[in-house]
């Protein structure tokens, strides 16, 4: 048994960036890993600042992530895993590269731009030992493991249909603002991918369907919006699903939703029962079985699934939050790499965490849906 | 001015029909109309039965709908509207002679089964000088009007978006013990009609946005979904829409979702607001503004739009629920017949009713979605 | 059995007046009674406008109580009941003088200034054979009866707590504008009684909780706040209740209370169990059993007990309101009135609506708590 | 400025208990001090547990807090602060002793058994420079500086009324199982103190609404109930309350209350409007100004006040939980005790977090309700 920390990396996620901060914060909460190196910004002003701010020997803060993975690989004490929280556009070659040193990866989604760089990566992990775990946030809730266990466990019987939403109206202020001469990058194609809010909000839900229930998409029909002026890529998205086996469903994902924080909201209808998640409530799971009045399963208390429960930091009442849900995703990566540097066996679809194939899933979910919608909201098949 | 009160007739709604009576509780609500005449049932038994406890003269309770709308038509005292909430075959062939016979008509949706006997049943409606109601119910609410009134200002902008949804769970028990022989005439299509939970709720949810929002739609693609043993019509209905103007929306309707009562809900995203109506909240609307804590409004209050506060019955915090949507609208419409008899000039969709338009426009609206669902689920156009 | 209608008189409920119009819509909604004749209002216009509208026979029409009570006494086609909805100082004169003439009494709360009037109201009805409802709204609700009915069958066990608030904001405006020579009959103790708030809305407390469990109040200690330069009268109620039995709670009732419109909550706690009535969502009960998640009872769902199921009206879903509480009210009347009249005995506690007796109750409760709060908030003993 | 990291002890805390937990989650949330030293248990193996999974320094990981106060008191680089989380008992002894070293202090609450105590706390800090941190947790939420920040701007007027209430139904099991030879230390008055419900809940809900409204109690009716069978200490609590100025309150805190697991609610009535937190949706904000509908503040959003934005740590929609409210309270204070250590004047009262003067008054508040109770439910008067 391994006894020191864990030690990682991180690319991204310097002074203003929000989720890189969080991601450290999650990882702090478990108080299982140290963050030693890194490579915060490409401005150097601020990777400086980043790294005095967090206390990493200058001598692994590096100036370029390629630099990074090089030295890091050959440290006698490398990083066990880099995080990679960057624009989307650096995932693919900064995981590849780590990857490569046979150090493991914790990568943001989107995942990659294609299905075939998702592929080398997990081509690539599996050559050389190492494992990978896409931050699908949603999944770390100790409901989200709840509602997959009840599922898992046929409580609610085969599934008819899923609805699912994840409005947010974050986007307007930003949408005003942008000229050609000013774009984000996330309204920078090259930058950000093909998709947009498909491929920010729209992975989340998909994963999530999948993450509890284990449903596949077999085609899909979508149609992107791009409202306001400075529209560039969509902001608004409207798919119609069906799933292997009979299953159907709606997902509809906006970043121009007015009066919509970040509310992701996932029913699953089965021919038992209903359950529905919302992320905004994440404490709470509203289960209904046919004949019976809705209940309103409370994240702590003594009926959950020992699959939630053993994720439970404080009682019932006591509200967890993003961070925690950040913080189980982590639980369950350092347990499998530590199995792994003790030399155990390692299928990391059996921690709970978000696999590598999730995150080529995601790749793939979010092209059909550009695919579709370029078609002019045509019916296409997933392939894998 | 006329001084006494309407009088009318019913057609259906005998012992052990639900939306019969709920028509009836309205009616009396108002106080304006007196029920005088039926054909309440074909069973010998409960036309008897239903003509003794409402009062009807005997002479008034008819056998057939064929006989009353004849002897109705030739009376002094004849009834100035017929009530047709028969199962929905009977919609069109009794609605057609009521009309003939000059008598005005308020009727249950869906109106009928084509556009053709849609547009017959309007025309004979203006040929013989009389008016015609479509109850769809829930445009009755006064947060109906008020969403109406706001939208109509222009306090939400062009509209974007729009999600709406309406699952019930009831189907499930009688799906179970349906079989050829034991056939309710919702699951027969001769009876019922090509769509079935599509033409039942589905159209409520196409009608309130329009309602609401005048917002007309362009092409939609629908998918049908006929889950369970005994299911022959569709009860799960996913439509994605076009606008005309270049707005799009979902909109879910299911009779088979698992902890669902009638929970409509449609919401309305502008570039300036968002509206959200619950029906099972019917006295509340959740308005949401950019940069602004999102509101919610009482029934009853004094912000309300006076185009709403001319509705409230009672004061805010005393729930308003189903009946006095029906109520609402019945008094609209004994508005119209009131001025129409006291010989003005009557604009019927000036009276906040909904109209004969509306009542075709959801029949096309149904038939469209089935025809999109035979065809693989592809987009088709909308004609009117 | 008798075929007939019944047949009522009203007094007080002229125009502008709010809940003489309720009660008038809760019987029409019933359709079991005719209001046939009444004393609407002491202005002689305002009397001749009512009557015409409710197209009252003139000769019924009339201008004083005494007059009323005289008339109908002697004749045939009597009125056999009639409505009280005058201000509460009529309450105990008019009651008095129809009881004498055998005309049953429905009576809007509080029922009257002192136990010793409720004591000879009480007799009166006894010595004449009539029978006597108080219109506690609340307890109409068919979840009140369902709470009722849990609650006598020992579902939640005996109960340790109640905890109940009534706010309302809507005297805010009016107490501005009051001045001695302008003062609404409510904020004068000569036409309202020695309590304002607590006669008005402490009393709906205080009987609904008396109504569902059956607990009587042993000892209270009440706090009166007159907030506002205008106020008179006690505009917010503050009262700690020690049942007999052991069981304790807290009731606050306001009527400054801003941003509340008239949200009367009732949580009930026993050793096995909580139920919750909101009677703004009073189509639903929260329902919470030990080491079980809490439940949302719907209204018209199959899993009710019979004695609620029997005042459904509509299914679950659609929703019902104030108008179909007071209608169960006078739908529980009406077949104790129509045994009465078939000569059968009648237990009128055993019918559903509220008696004469909590009408006393809510008086002498009444009473106690501003003896308490003019005794500086000293305990005070329930005599009854 | 200072450099280097803040070092803290804890005391209590060890394998099993709960807050101890969260104080160390949260300062790591912080990353702003480092737990160096402990004395986590009087049970020898859980105390070398604890020490080794929290990598604690064996020479600093002390058999009983006295040898901890005096050795950590001599080092040069001592805590700088130590956290107290051991039962209530401890409180006084330890945290006079680390004062009396020159240690800060954050304690749990409550803080001890008598005002006295609570004094000799304060006089001693003084005298030897200290900082005195009491976690009442929920004053650390950002919307509980949002709705502080709104009282103290007069934005909802001066306050009318404050109804307060924290049910938790955890207590139910474990009242079952106590007897005399197997009592948890809060069910021992002499371990505890006097007051079990009113020393844990109340204290909570006296402290949050001085801490947001600065009133005052001036005098307080207090029932105790000790319901079950093994009771033996008070596990609900009712309070009425006069504040100083005119306003007036009540509390309510339940330790067997089914169905809710932490529901702290609070309140505020202003003459312009309401604030309403809840804890178990910490995020948001229910506040009501007069004549407008009632708004939902999110935690996150442009629309919050400064004193409350300053400590968002993740966007809106994005939820918080318990954890961010204990770090909230530790970031306050460790700018504080930054500023002390580099030699600034520090008025501990304007940095956030809560004072000792907050922990005295909670002294009083939990003793004047047991004095209360004893004395037959009779209004006390607060002393300080």
């Amino acid at each position: 048994m391994m006894e020191r920390k864990l030690r990682y990396g991180m690319i991204g996620g310097g002074p203003g960036a929000f989720i890189g901060g969080v991601h450290r914060a999650a990882v702090r909460l478990n108080d299982e890993a140290e963050l030693v190196a890194g490579c915060f910004s490409y401005i150097e002003e601020e990777r400086q600042q980043a790294g005095r701010e967090l206390c990493i020997d200058p001598d692994r803060n590096y100036t370029t992530f390629e630099e990074m993975a090089e030295a890091e690989g050959k440290r006698e004490d490398k990083i066990d895993w880099v995080d990679i929280v960057t624009p989307n556009r650096f995932h693919y070659p900064a995981a590849k590269l780590f990857l490569e040193q046979g150090i493991s990866v914790v990568c943001e989604k989107p995942l990659c731009f294609t299905v075939e760089e998702g592929e080398d990566l997990k081509k690539t992990a599996k050559e050389h030992g190492c494992l990978f775990c896409v931050t699908y946030t949603y999944t770390g809730h100790v409901m989200a493991r709840q509602a997959r266990a009840m599922v898992q466990k046929g409580q609610i019987g085969d599934i008819r249909m899923v609805m699912a939403e994840y409005p947010q109206d974050w986007l307007l202020d930003s949408l005003e603002t942008i000229t050609e001469d000013n774009k984000p990058w996330r309204a920078d194609p090259k930058l950000s991918g093909r998709g947009a809010c498909v491929a920010d909000l729209g992975t989340h839900i998909e994963n999530w369907v999948n993450y509890v229930t284990g449903l596949k998409i077999d085609k899909l029909c979508c149609n992107l919006d791009v409202f306001g002026k400075g529209g560039v890529l969509d902001n608004n998205v409207e798919v119609m699903v069906k799933f292997k086996g009979g299953a159907t469903g709606m997902y509809w994902t906006s970043q121009v939703a007015i009066g919509f924080d970040n509310a992701l909201k996932i029913r699953i209808f089965g021919e038992k029962g209903t359950i529905e998640f919302v992320q905004e409530e994440n404490n709470y799971l509203r289960v209904s079985m046919r004949h019976e009045p809705p209940k309103i399963y409370s994240r702590g208390c003594g009926y959950l699934e020992e699959e939630a429960k053993k994720y439970v930091r404080v009682p019932c009442g006591h509200p967890e939050g993003l961070t925690e849900a950040f913080a189980n995703i982590y639980k369950d990566f350092c347990a499998a790499l530590r199995d792994k540097i003790d030399g155990k066996e390692v299928d990391e679809a059996s921690y709970g965490y978000p696999t590598i194939d999730m995150g080529i899933e995601g790749v793939e979910f979010s092209n059909k849906c550009v695919d579709s919608s370029e078609a002019g909201c045509a019916w296409v098949t997933m392939e894998k």
